[in-house]
C-alpha cells in the first residue's frame, strides 16, 4: 500500500480529534491531543497487542509531525470558517477503513491468523476514535445503536481483507461513508 | 490450573460486558466490544506490563472465540428473557476472583517479587471491569465506595494465594460472591 | 537525576490522586487506584511506547510501595484535616514537571529523536493525571481551556531540556506552579 494512503489515514483522523474537540471548552493544547490519540490510537493498542516495538510513530516519527499539521490546520480553519457537522462523521468513516485495512494487513504480514487479523483490523480502526471520546467523557460514537452498519462494514471490509488479501474492494468503503449520519 | 476455568473466567466477565451494555443505547457491536474489553482487558493490561507478547489472546484466540459465543448467546437471552441485576454482579465477581488468581500466578511464574504479583492479580480481576465501565462513561463500579469489600477480597486472595502459593480457598472466593449487591 | 526526586514525584502523584476521589464516593481502595494510576500511569504508557518491558514500576517495585504510602497518609490526613483546593493543582504541577523532565530524558537515552522525546515528556506528565480523570469519569482537567498554560510549560520544558539537555530550569517550573488555578 503507498504510503501517502496511511499518512492521509492519520491526517483525517487528526482532523477528527480536534472537531471533537469543539463544544467541550479545550484549548489548542487539548484539540491536539485529541487529535494525537485519534489518529495514532489504534496504531498503537494494535503494535502493543502484537508485540511490535517500539510502536509505528516513534519507529516512523513523520505520522506524528503528519497529524499536528493537520490538527492545527484544522483548529485555525474551525475558528473561522464554520465546518459542517456531517464533517467528523465522514472524516472518521474515512480514518476508520483506511485505518481497518492497515491493521488487518500489518496483523498477517506478523503471521496471525485470520480472528486475529480481523480483530487487529477493527481495533486500529476504531480504538483511536474510542480513546477521544473516552477523552471527551462520552460513550464512544462507535458503539452506539444508531451507528451499527458503521463498525459492522469496517469488520465486513477487514474480513473480506484477509479472504481476498488484496485490495480492498473501493465500493465496500464508499458504501459505509454514505451510511455516516 | 485446568484451563477450562481460564476459559470460563473470561466467559462469565464477557456475559458481565453483555449485560453492562443494557441501558445504554448499544448495538450488538457496542455490546461485543463491551464484552471483549471486559473479558480480555485485565489480561492483556498484565501481560503489556509484564513484557509479554505478543499478549495471551493473540497467542490463544480461542479465549476471543469463548468470549464472543458466551456474548452472542448472552445477547440473545438478554433479549427473550429478564436477567436479573444481580447477575451483572455474581458474574463479576466470579470473574473477578478467577482472573485475581491467574494473574497472580502468571506473574509469579515470570519471577515478579511478591508485591508485583499480588498487584498484577488486581490488576487482571479487575482492569476488564474498569475499562468497561470507562467505555459506558461511568466511575468504575469497583472503585465505588458501596462495594468496598469486592476488591479488598481480590487483594486478600491475590496475596494468600502468593503466601500459599497454591489453590484458593473455595471459602473465600463463595464469601465475597455473596457480598455482591 | 538523583532518585529521590523520581520517588518524590511518584508521591505528589499519588497525593494528587486521593485527593481527586474526594466527593466521588468512593472507598479506600478506590483512592488507591487512582493514586497508583496518577502516580506510575504516564511513566507506563511511555515504556510501553517505547518498548521498555518489563514496565519501570515491575523493576523497581518501590516506587509502587513510595506511592501506596504517600496515598494512605494523604487519605488518612484528609479525613481528619482539610487540604486546601489548591494542594491539588500544586501537586499535579510538581508531578507533571518532574515527569516530563524523567520522560524525555528516557526517550533521550534510548536514542529517540528529538520530536518523539518531547512527546514522551508530554505523555509522561500528563497521561497519569489524564487516566486519574478518566477513571472519575470527567473531561481530564489538564485538557480544559482554564488551564491552558499549564500544559504548554511542561512541553515548553521538555522542548528545551531536549534542547539543553541539562537540568530543567528551575524559575520555569516555579512559574507555572503559581499559573495552577
Amino acid at each position: 500500500m503507498p504510503p501517502w494512503i496511511e499518512y492521509s489515514a492519520c491526517a483525517v483522523c487528526a482532523i477528527s480529534g480536534v472537531l471533537a474537540a469543539e463544544g467541550k471548552r479545550m484549548d489548542l493544547f487539548g484539540a491536539l491531543v485529541l487529535a494525537l490519540v485519534t489518529a495514532v490510537g489504534g496504531g498503537t493498542i494494535r503494535d502493543l497487542c502484537l508485540g511490535v516495538r517500539p510502536v509505528f510513530w516513534i519507529q516512523t516519527p513523520d505520522f506524528v509531525s503528519t497529524a499536528l499539521v493537520a490538527a492545527v490546520v484544522t483548529f485555525v480553519v474551525a475558528r473561522f470558517g464554520d465546518i459542517p457537522n456531517r464533517a467528523l462523521a465522514i472524516a472518521d468513516a474515512f480514518g476508520l477503513a483506511l485505518f481497518a485495512i492497515i491493521g488487518t494487513e500489518k496483523a498477517l504480514l506478523l503471521g496471525s491468523p485470520g480472528l486475529v487479523a480481523v480483530l487487529m483490523g477493527i481495533v486500529t480502526g476504531v480504538a483511536g476514535g474510542i480513546l477521544r471520546d473516552v477523552l471527551r467523557s462520552e460513550i464512544p460514537w462507535v458503539l452506539r445503536a444508531e451507528v451499527e452498519l458503521y463498525a459492522t462494514a469496517a469488520g465486513m471490509g477487514a474480513t473480506t481483507f484477509v479472504l481476498l488479501r488484496q485490495w480492498f474492494p473501493p465500493s465496500e468503503s464508499h458504501r459505509y461513508i454514505g451510511m455516516g449520519v
